[in-house]
């Protein structure tokens, strides 16, 4: 049984916080948070302690933290539960900065103990069948990858200054799932974006809607699209052409309802945003992470998986400003 | 706060277990079973206490109970608990015998307690959202209506002979259905049924292919289909033609995944059978119970509707023995 | 080359014209009708003459005609033209009597002249493919077959009063498509009708919603659902569950666009009626048909299909006025 | 009646044909190629007579030609043809060499004679229903445009080695989709390409698989997917997100049918390659050239959106090379 404190009781936290307590090898025994409220809240509910993280880092008693505070402090915390003792399941995405997150790297990688990123969207079973599918020869050799990525409505500009950018903040995930599916990280890292949606985000310095396009060392293409603002709802699809055919997933809608009328068919539209699309995600991650601490098997998603999709961030970030090819080596 | 008792503690008495503790509104405090060792395994897991099921029907702490037990015992268990006055959601057919269920409205419904027939289905947000549209007049006056019900595979044909026939045990929910959709009972049943999945089901005296149809006052017709294998998985589906559209809710598929090769395209199964489809159906079901009970609002299916079902699925036997149409009110 | 002489100018006449005129192994030479300008017409576009239909029978030169007249003449026109030693389609259905089809079978069916019936659903490329796959075995042995038929919109009260009735009329499509699917007739034919959309219907004795269940002597079941109008479009879909899959044919769209907005996703409607939906079929069913006669192969349809539809449709229209089973060999 | 004069009689020349003689506006009354038995069985067919190009373009009696032949004549064709006063509809492209085509343009624009250029996929009913939903203003405005197009099988390489090249053979057609779709062309032009299909393509100098990004002016995006292999069918797709929805043409399948077993749902391909998906495509357009020029009113597709594609096409064959984006109005 892993015995887990869990770092921040936000609205991230209390999902992590079900599947923790759910899980049938997992104990959720702390929460902390910078609202002392919220820890003492989330903490009563599943019959945990409330405590300051520091408290928790330093309880021998706890074989795990699960880090889902803001961003920010996640090189900290890492470092500081790896230094415990303690697994780690971070949030995404490991530090703002490329040159911390790989300082948290160097720091943690001789130490032995298991670190894992929360890319929640390699867990969701969609694109979890389309890795397996394509990982057992389903299409042949992948050539063109796509990654549809919209969010229903974007963030309040006060939240977008902050963020790193829409390509650190929005489109890591899209850089981890291109990892995810090629296997290998990208040559070349080629970006377009604009503030369309909303100009104020540009005049925040950042873009609301990017096409960015990757190359491979074997002649493999990606092309990632990502917008800030889709009013049907949250649209996450992922699309790979290979040598023998093509695999596409697409979205989770909210019921399988359909009306014919005069005005035509109508259906229902894709489930709003990523607690509901991804909330399954989430349980197979947190099973994911609870199988390989316990059994000393390889976590799927590592912090060098984390420090990849920042460093194609980081050159998705430069190439829109040039409007030139990034390679990846180079940065 | 709700106080509940769940009388037992098998597959599905497991799975209301979940949505009890897991509601806002509602705790799971004892839990009875004839294996003894059930209801204390599934009474540990949610800090309750296994008890008897005469036990929790004489504790006035307890305000409810969820019968989950065999279905030669709902009605006996139905009637002690309305007379211990307790509230209660009963799981599906109320009994085998229309006379002994008639015979347990009459002995409860002066009691002014709350009774639930535990209908799942009209609670799957998919048909939930056909009803709700048809309510709202999206298509007009319902005409004809069309529920297509199949299981993946059989019940072992030691199940079918004491199961009371495929009308009273499947295809009740279908008849269910039919009520939900068009708020009243038919005037007319008639069946056709054949043995053609598995003959020893024929030996057995009963069917595994049915088709019914349904004629109504105002001229409205149903059709029901329902087989006993369709070995993709748990078909599911209700269509309705009214005067101004047509509505049509579908399977829940295991993944969104699609894969195109020179073979064709192929997609995923529907779920496999009505745990994993109905899952979300038992949470909105639970919710809907707490809520008519704690707030004192009708509540969604009576016990009358239990009966109804159960009167249509006695008029089908009878119809598909005789093959003439059974009039409804002549039962 | 086939020489072809057109009984019929009429909407029908002139989607067999083309297909006639463009088929590399035919030739348009006449056309008949009882408006004569509408035979000139139609002849003059093709380079064929506008002559009498006597005229036509007559004409040794002529090899095949096509029937596309009242149906009150068809049984007549087979009749005349198999004795003129020319190769017969004819539009469905033979006739409204099953008694005078009958004779028409016994006075034509010694002569070895080809008759062709026109049902053209068994040539749409959907069901087709249906049938064929069901042939191949890939869904093994058929249980359970479902037939939805609806139409956009009734015809006026005025054709319904000469029409036959709806079963003879409209359902009589798909009993052949029963039979095409099921390869044998069914046993009993049990019907129940109603006129809900439009009460004048029912005045004129007919029904304009019906469904329609065939059992089969192998314990096999059918179901066919009409109505005569469906605001949306032409809805016709077949089903087909077997011992090991299910097999489902859909509408043709109006096109592939969709459209997510706040308000849902919608998309394009079946197409309007069946010269849009079945257009295809009319050139593979003429192909069909000149490929049979030339090449001295089977028909695909036969006259005494065509019967069987027919005395299906009898059999429906019994069982609809009295509620019970009609058993088909008591015709 | 427009009076045509078809020049070149291959495989597309054949699908124009039927169309010139079908419309009941115009009349095919020559046809020429290169290799005159062609030309002759053609023009049998038709009941119209075959002829030099020469004869065919100094005849006063020939209101139109249609230019099918070879990519290197097209331009010279429409140059002589304009001189001889007939309204010209040719086939795409108009010309390999930029250069080339500006010349035409110039020196045919004064002539007052319509020249359509034939962009087939305007006429598509799918990307038509699209383009009239945008400017109806169904999705608002529009912010990010995704186009997929991608070939059964590659050509030999012996046609690559004088096509042009993968952006001005195939991808043009893409690049008149994006003008189609966006009402203006890109500010600059940035693609990606790899011989990833067949090493041989690479070898010819030349691209199999390729992604394109176009900016515009006023921020807005599109991205271009072409492959020369998915071996499951012709795939052509367009997407389209706007302020306030989105906007999705998907492919034309073989037929509807769908087979659901153990093994999971299966349902048919893409129609094979351009002749099945664009054959009602080529009717809506040869209406449309006929309309506009008996009807004196403006043609869908001028000489100018040919060159506006082909200077795209170029800017992507030096973009490909370099990496760096291309700014359109440097070229």
């Amino acid at each position: 049984m892993l015995k887990v404190g869990l770092l921040g009781a936000g609205r991230i936290g209390q999902v992590h916080a079900v599947n923790i307590a759910g899980h049938a090898r997992s104990t959720l025994v702390a929460v902390s948070d910078v609202v002392e409220g919220a820890a003492q809240s989330l903490a009563a509910k599943y019959g945990a302690q409330a405590r300051s993280s520091d408290d928790i880092l330093n309880d021998p008693a706890i074989d795990a933290v699960l880090v889902a505070t803001s961003t920010d402090t996640h090189s900290d915390l890492i470092e500081k539960a790896v230094a415990a003792g303690k697994a780690v399941l971070c949030e995404k995405p490991v530090d703002l900065s490329l040159a911390r997150a790989k300082a948290c790297l160097a720091a943690t990688k001789d130490s032995g103990q298991p670190v894992m990123i929360g890319f929640n969207r390699r867990f969701d079973p969609n694109f979890g069948a389309m890795q397996a599918a394509l990982a057992a020869g389903e299409i042949g050799k992948a050539e063109l990858l796509s990654i549809t990525s919209f969010d229903p409505a974007p963030p309040p500009v006060s939240y977008i200054k902050v963020s790193g950018g829409l390509f650190r903040d929005m489109m890591i995930h899209d850089f981890d799932m291109a990892n995810f599916m090629m296997g290998a990280p990208p040559v070349t890292v080629t970006a377009v974006g604009s503030a369309i949606v909303n100009p104020e985000i540009g005049e925040a310095g950042d873009v609301d809607t990017a096409v960015v396009t990757l190359t491979y060392a074997d002649g493999r293409i990606a092309v990632i699209k990502n917008s800030r603002r889709a009013v049907y709802g949250y649209d996450q699809r992922v699309e790979l052409l290979g040598s023998e055919g093509l695999l596409s997933a697409g979205n989770m809608l909210e019921n399988t309802l359909s009306k014919s009328t005069v005005a035509g068919v109508s259906s229902a539209k894709p489930t709003y945003f990523f607690l509901e699309r991804y909330m399954p995600a989430y349980v197979v991650e947190w099973n994911a992470f609870v199988t390989g601490v316990l059994d000393g098997t390889p976590l799927a998603v590592t912090l060098e998986d984390g420090i990849s999709a920042l460093a194609m961030a980081e050159a998705a970030t430069l190439s829109a400003k040039t409007g030139a090819p990034v390679t990846l080596a180079d940065l």
